[in-house]
């Protein structure tokens, strides 16, 4: 495979436009008919970019392997995606556009019932209402600072929380409160840094770096233990939610700039804030959108003259799928498509649609499956497909390549990839 | 290409059950007739299986690799076969239900005959009957112990035995004495260790191990050598096998627990010594059975409540494609195929039919084409194959991969596999 490394050395700027059109979730199963959701919407527009374009697959992280839709995104905009991960802390608070800087660490965090032996009675507190978890957030546990470390407690949904540590020398590598399972106390934080003692090997200068993280590891789980116990004073008399579970510990990644390797003007336009979140993470800009797919394809009309790269994600298609509902995320299909010709109309040079993974009506969930993936451009040596579907995909020239791959096609198709040696 | 340390740190337990079954050699060439061994057979329940699964393509190592059994199997479990290499030695013992312990050093031996210069003139002793070399091994070679190493001297077949030396500090980094050519003495073992003064790089402890390694295979030599001149001493006045050749020696290897690695609880069916030996060798439980293909099937009945994943292998294909033996190898197809009906009555989760290699009769012997294989669950997202080939392999939606993505996709159709990232 490529890397990214590799790839930005061959980058050529030029005005050619791409626009990656990402259907969350888009491939699926058969049903009783023996056609997938993809198969059996109607979507003339996406056929139009179909009969001018490559069909094909693309396997998120490899074969077998089901992807969240973090490592899912890392791999479609062309990072790897077990070199990069994020964690589930910084993925729920991307999630809620918060301004992350380097010197934060976040965690995911429920709002829990425990009973007057410290047991955890409910890990989601009877799923409180979202209002009351804002309440919670925005009022009870406010202004926590905690031995010069300033805390932000920030609402989700429901019982589900963020909360972001700001301050030097956090390290993340320390684990989970969250006894996963009810009837259990919370646990204690632990140290899972590699303990330098137990390290005989490699130069003095990785030795004094383990040391270091190891270090922060234990001052960080003194902070967290401080605010655990700040926060459960301060819900001592609420109810149902009396006490709070964190998990998913993790500082914001060093991961290289999207516009900077591929010397893009991107731009990323998407209603759930995960998928702003991520396209903030690698340096996109996020642009303002309503909340309906027709709106997205608007702020893609009146944005088109101002960048070179697009990023559109479709969110629907995912939720249908995750809920098992075929027919819905056939509609979800069909409406988008209905959209995609105001993007033809604006005669973008390269045009990838795809999904991030698969998340089939029949599995309930995102799922393994090959992701059906077209590439239309000009010079993109058209196969015969004529219709968008897993079947069809199977024989399409753009065969079946890792998602990874597709920032590198569409570059090439663009024109701005030089050759590599003479 | 997905580790498996990556791929464990997902897998999750349930009661699904996968079941893989190897035709060795399975892939052929076309005879006059432009079909291959596959495509001539007729199978009608391996093809109820294709009508419902996915088709396509392994390659066992690499395209244009050749494997021989081990790497090929070690492949199809899901392991890398270039990290994980079994020595020869190690692979003939395994062949012999010998149970093999981490203290003990195997070779490859062969009964020869030398003329009173001590040139060989016979490397395979006119291969002398398996009776005799029954009565070598089990009598006139036994109990030998060297500065405290116990030998055993197992028959295999004809001029063929193995050599287990047990005991501590044994390395296997020393060469062969088999001078490979008739007309030649036997070779004197060489350390093949790095020498530890020619190497100035790496950490104190690093050299410490180059030293230990280099010193023990000096020593294993020595007792190496000692071991020859007594079989010499003994086999003095025999004729033809008046003495023996050694090659491949090889230790025990450190390979994970397969039931560890994927949380199963496997069993392995296996006529042939060997393979029950490469299964053994990576922990899984080996079942009594017959010497019969009808045998192995009813095995697998009796055994089908008891564990969660079956590796399945049939000899025969591999057998008459070694021969040269189109007619053979179809009907070896064809005679399985009559018990695949009763694997189908068990309602396996997961079925992958597969080899680990092929061997065409028209080429005589293993060789480097992909591999047919069909993998059946009800979540595979089924293509529009109707009949197992390898034409049309071509065009299914298991496309073409590396064998050691099978395990990973079977899991995942389990639903054995948690999604990777949030």
């Amino acid at each position: 495979m490529i890397t990214q490394e590799f790839l930005r050395k061959l980058v050529v700027k030029n005005e050619k436009k791409i626009v990656l059109l990402v259907f969350d979730g888009l491939g699926g199963l058969p049903n009783a008919s023996g056609k997938t959701e993809l198969e059996v919407a109607k979507h003339p527009n996406l056929d139009r970019l179909v009969q001018n374009g490559i069909c094909g697959f693309t396997d998120p992280i490899a074969p077998g392997i089901t992807p969240g839709s973090g490592p899912a995104h890392v791999s479609l905009f062309g990072y790897d995606p077990l070199k990069y991960e994020i964690g589930r802390g910084l993925l729920d608070t991307l999630g809620i556009d918060f301004e992350f800087t380097n010197q934060d660490m976040a965690a995911r965090g429920n709002f829990a019932t425990k009973d007057d032996k410290g047991i955890i009675t409910d890990r989601r507190a009877g799923r409180i209402p979202t209002e009351t978890c804002n309440h919670l957030c925005n009022d009870v546990l406010k202004d926590i600072t905690i031995d010069g470390i300033k805390t932000f407690v920030m609402p989700v949904k429901e019982h589900r929380f963020s909360v972001i540590f700001r301050g030097a020398n956090l390290c993340d590598r320390i684990s989970d409160t969250d006894p996963q399972k009810e009837g259990l106390k919370p646990l204690p934080p632990q140290n899972i840094a590699d303990d330098p003692k137990g390290l005989e090997t490699g130069s003095k200068q990785e030795a004094n770096a383990k040391l270091c993280t190891f270090n922060n590891a234990k001052s960080t789980i003194s902070i967290v233990s401080k605010f655990i116990e700040e926060a459960n004073k301060r819900l001592k008399n609420e109810h149902p939610a009396n006490t709070i579970l964190l998990r998913g510990f993790s500082k914001m990644i060093d991961i290289p700039n999207f516009n900077d390797v591929y010397q893009l003007n991107s731009a990323a336009i998407a209603i759930y804030p995960m998928y702003r979140g991520l396209a903030r993470l690698v340096g996109m800009n996020v642009l303002k959108t309503g909340t309906t797919i027709e709106s997205e394809f608007e702020t893609l009309k009146e944005n088109f003259g101002k960048f070179d790269f697009f990023f559109m994600h479709i969110k629907e298609t995912d939720s249908a799928g995750e809920d098992g509902d075929f027919e819905r995320k056939v509609k979800a299909i069909e409406e988008t498509d209905k959209y995609v010709s105001k993007l033809i109309d604006l005669k973008p040079d390269v045009v990838v649609v795809t999904g991030d993974h698969s998340t089939p009506a029949l599995w309930h969930g995102h799922s393994w499956h090959p992701v059906p993936t077209l590439l239309y451009s000009q010079y993109c040596r058209r196969d015969s497909i004529k219709e968008f579907g897993e079947t069809n995909c199977l024989s399409g020239a753009f065969g079946r390549q890792p998602a990874q791959n597709i920032m590198a096609l569409a570059m090439a198709n663009a024109g701005k990839l030089k050759k590599y040696g003479a």
